[in-house]
């Protein structure tokens, strides 16, 4: 691709993903596939995809429909699963996933998508993006599937840091809120703390000292606070946003998804119990994909770091076409909605929100 | 009943088990239609009954299979679910749950079960039955449905409290162990510790400083360690028992149980969106009765409390006759194993062992 070719794809009103193609369990054979899929169900998107140039030119080739709509960058090394987070930080320059990130840094793509290391996609992500102004711990947000109209609750932090304390839970609440509000569409989301029970005396103490941050915050940034929520409310239709630290986030999203694949498993043993059963899943063909495509974990794939310059959606590492395609269409979304600009204004407001409240907080026990 | 008859039915050979009738959210009833379904599978168990006696003595007296099996004990007042459990500590010596406890303090019984209010419950048994000499925090230890053949996981503390630092989560690796052997009945169980990655270098501080412990601990109190595991690994095949702070335990019991759920309704409704899938539902009944069966809350019903001077079985709140059966069950298999006194050899033997672990520690890295 000549410079003119590629300054003309930059100009075209559409709104650009930058991809690293090389990370996942798959290869870059589902990530192209899935960015097939993408591009085929929307004129409006398209890729600059980071990898082997060689086999990316010869897999984008096979697409039709990816044609004159991606950009390859060669990268000759790529982030491996088990790589160490702080080897890729010194030594990662030349990987596909720091050319996919350096391509938001500079401002060709407003959002990342990469389905490689989570650990060292976190760790490149706030070396290189850098953190936003007023954000202390960035997060990592995941969907739920729920009992809501709009089918997903999200949850944050789900392991970008095993701490938080009580600003740092203040912060994911407003950062769920404003990835709530741009990524599925809600205007005044309702905000549920994560506790052992949901009297207002229950838990840690940080988690008393956030429920107040919190609940004297969400008036003036425009959301509901329900108060403390149980594990058992993650999937409820009473909460839009779960907040809570990275430590219990990451082992209740993967407890959920482990019942989730235990039951799976159960059901199709069932199924496959009897010839009668055998028919009757037959008979319920239908009913059962539609429930099995409720709760697949590939349409909720795509977990986002939030609290950078810029945006990163982590597809998971086994991730497929229909997996990839998800997680593009998440980036897609967030992107058109100006979803970076808004959540750091959203955060910069809150700085100066916090600091009121806590001048109350101080001023009412006095 | 006369005292001659008390006595006489004290004296009996058989395993007696000592029931708070009164706290659940179904009231006596569900209690006793619990207990008349444990006496019809097993002609070894009686039970001492607490509660309202003439209440109580007219549903006893409907049940054939209860006759000359039950002592009743009149408790004036009850311990209600939303009563502060510091309340009921000062105030609670006419409830049946206080009287159900101390009939264990009395060696009445070796085993205590109760539907009722958990804090209360729990705070009760702390004061009344005291620890064990050598423990720091008990735990509550819950069933999980698994892939393992035996149907289940053991993980603790899923709630008594909200911390544990390494000493303590080194104790809840020995008291599961002790409780996977008397109520699982598994020879060297093995043992997992919850955390966000596999990696020894992952997590929190003093989950590094546990797997040391429980790692140097495992040979001599004759199981095996796997190590780090995550969320997902919690319904595996690959560990037996799960340990982890009370409030990480909590959190992950209850997303658990409230995926299930979830995917319990969704199937529901996908079974009833078509006629075809209605004809299904009922060609499959025998399967998904089994599917059900597996994964039925009821079934795994009773969190024992670990690390007291006698054993306390909490059932659900809203259990019914077969969440209360599965409860006594479990109370029955645990009294017959003498499991409190192999308990407390159990954290007494382990209580010496943590020293030397430490003083080898230390030299390690001296």
């Amino acid at each position: 691709m000549t410079e003119q070719q590629r300054q003309h794809l930059r100009a075209a009103p559409r709104t650009v993903i930058s991809v690293d193609a090389m990370g996942g369990d798959r290869g870059p054979s589902a990530v192209v596939a899935g960015l097939a899929r993408s591009a085929g169900k929307n004129p409006d998107i398209r890729f600059i995809l980071h990898g082997n140039r060689p086999e990316l030119e010869r897999l984008v080739a096979r697409r039709k429909v990816l044609e004159g709509r991606v950009d390859i960058r060669h990268a000759e090394d790529v982030v491996t699963m088990d790589a160490k987070p702080s080897h890729v930080m010194r030594h990662g320059q030349k990987t596909s996933m720091w050319s996919a990130i350096d391509c938001v840094r500079q401002g060709e793509a407003p959002v990342c998508v990469s389905c490689g290391n989570t650990g060292a996609l976190m760790l490149l992500s706030i070396v290189r993006l850098r953190k936003l102004p007023g954000v202390n711990r960035p997060a990592i947000a995941c969907l739920w599937p729920s009992r809501n109209p709009h089918g997903f609750n999200v949850m944050l932090d789900v392991g970008a840091d095993v701490r938080a304390d009580e600003h740092d839970l203040l912060q994911y609440a407003l950062m769920g809120t404003s990835y709530a509000r741009n990524g599925l569409g809600l205007d005044r989301p309702r905000v549920g703390l994560l506790n052992v029970g949901t009297e207002e005396n229950k838990g840690r103490a940080e988690l008393k000292a956030a429920h107040d941050l919190i609940q004297n915050c969400a008036d003036r940034a425009n959301f509901d606070f329900v108060g403390f929520v149980e594990g058992g409310d993650i999937p409820s239709d009473k909460i839009d946003v779960i907040v809570t630290d990275g430590f219990t986030g990451n082992v209740a999203l993967k407890a959920g998804e482990g019942t989730a694949r235990l039951i799976g498993d159960f059901m199709r043993e069932a199924f496959n119990a009897t010839p009668l059963s055998r028919i009757a899943a037959l008979l319920a063909y239908t009913s059962l994909r539609r429930l099995k495509k409720r709760i697949d974990p590939r349409r909720v794939n795509g977990g986002v770091f939030l609290g950078l310059n810029g945006t990163v959606v982590k597809s998971h590492g086994s991730s497929d076409a229909t997996g990839v395609s998800a997680a593009v269409k998440l980036a897609f979304e967030l992107a058109q909605s100006g979803f970076t600009e808004r959540l750091a204004m959203r955060v910069a407001t809150a700085a100066c929100g916090e600091q009121e409240a806590t001048q109350a907080a101080a001023g009412s026990t006095r």
